[in-house]
């Protein structure tokens, strides 16, 4: 481990840097996504990505070398506890924030054996998104399209969200939707669109998940696009008394009836 | 419907209730919850709950007023955009914040008919908490227990995300463990609590979840607590590569399956 570095000036390059990635609610210039909370440091030394530099509040830089101590030459940089109460908001980043190269993924790698891929159609909320790609590695999903108009998987929220499976589930970001729908039939996946209880619609347990499938999960107002659900089969979660579920909720149940189908199907 | 009133200073007695009761994240000293969104206006108006006063920012107070129209004497109370993004952000109030008194349930109600009750063990989110209660609605649940030490389902945040949920399903606030196992017991509910996939434990889908039933959903980085696991059966969502999922994907998966089996029993 490289000795710590302190950084002592709001003005220094590296912290700017780190501000500008949060507040447009992406990556760094490099490219380096933010990842804060112990828990997401712990996450990306876990996985194969590579963690560039960890940040450390004053308070916290014990335990931040910790973690990454005998793991090679990771730097730390300490920073006094008001200029990353600054940063970031101590409740969000526990003091800590890495700086992680995430993987870069090829379309054919979320198409994976018999697959089962999440499509993300325009999805406003990071938190949901993040939680929706946590519920798709728990239920062995080969990947998430995030298609144009969705929230960033490279937004701090998302990486926070998705407690670390964004290191390890193979995803795209920023898909065109005529470019996903020509990888679907290319991949002779079939479409299955998220749609609320209504007359007419097949419920999620009537259909058949244990094919190559995916599953798109529309805006949190506006539903799937009508374009995209020309092309797949409308499916809903039988519910009573509300509009429509949380699209988090809506896609771990959706993935969780596949899963459950696919293991009965052995 | 009442002549609007204009509100112009920050110090009005009404904004400074608004105003303390989102930073607590409660509700006002009168016992109202502050709903936020016009979708949440449009929900409280549609259910019994009683709207006291809409307090609407110039930019937007003519739909508000439409809202209400023909509704009774429901007093809209205008004020200029700039205190209303003071009070709230825009982003998440779109310029309109009701007041509401929302129902009090007495706790036989959470137990009518076959009871489907979840009990919420300290979540801390409460995002994940207002989640939890619309998918309780949305799957049927009979009631919603808040333990101590859980996030306030009168918490503005708590409100928003049960999309309305909480003007309908009963729920009780503030729930001592001790009072809530002594409820459990009195009306003959089984308990079940979620816990993270591992040797041992029985899979969601072969617990018989058709009888009279809680559903334990625990804290969002430490799980149910010791002295509830005891007074419940395991079970767990089965999972692979993540520790755990979102406890609002959890606790929607476990309703979600509860209902699917029970409406299978008929």
């Amino acid at each position: 481990m490289a000795k710590p570095e302190t950084i002592t000036s709001a003005a220094n390059p590296l912290l700017k840097e780190i501000r500008r990635a949060i507040a447009r609610g992406g990556r760094t210039a490099e490219g380096l996504a933010i990842a804060e909370t112990f828990h997401l440091l712990e996450e990306a030394l876990r996985s194969d990505c590579e963690v560039k530099i960890v940040v450390a509040a004053e308070s916290v830089h014990s335990a931040a070398e910790g973690h990454v101590r005998g793991l090679g030459r990771i730097k730390v940089a300490v920073v006094p506890d008001s200029l990353m109460h600054a940063l970031s908001g101590t409740e969000n980043s526990q003091g800590v924030i890495a700086l992680v190269k995430l993987p870069e993924w090829r379309l054919e790698q979320l198409f994976r054996g018999c697959p089962l891929v999440v499509m993300l159609d325009g999805l406003q909320d990071p938190g949901n998104c993040g939680t929706i790609v946590r519920a798709a590695e728990a239920f062995g999903a080969t990947g998430v399209l995030f298609l144009k108009g969705t929230a960033s998987p490279h937004n701090p929220k998302t990486l926070r969200a998705s407690a670390g499976s964004l290191f390890r589930v193979p995803y795209l970001d920023g898909v065109d939707a005529a470019l996903a729908r020509a990888a679907v039939r290319q991949n002779r996946v079939e479409l299955f669109a998220g749609v609320p209880a209504q007359t007419g619609v097949r419920s999620l347990s009537q259909v058949d998940l244990t094919g190559r499938c995916g599953l798109i999960i529309g805006n949190e107002a506006r539903g799937v696009r009508s374009e995209l659900r020309a092309a797949a089969l409308d499916v809903a979660i039988p519910t009573v008394g509300v509009e429509s579920l949380n699209a988090a909720v809506a896609a771990g149940i959706m993935l969780y009836e596949a899963r459950r189908q696919r293991v009965v199907a052995g």
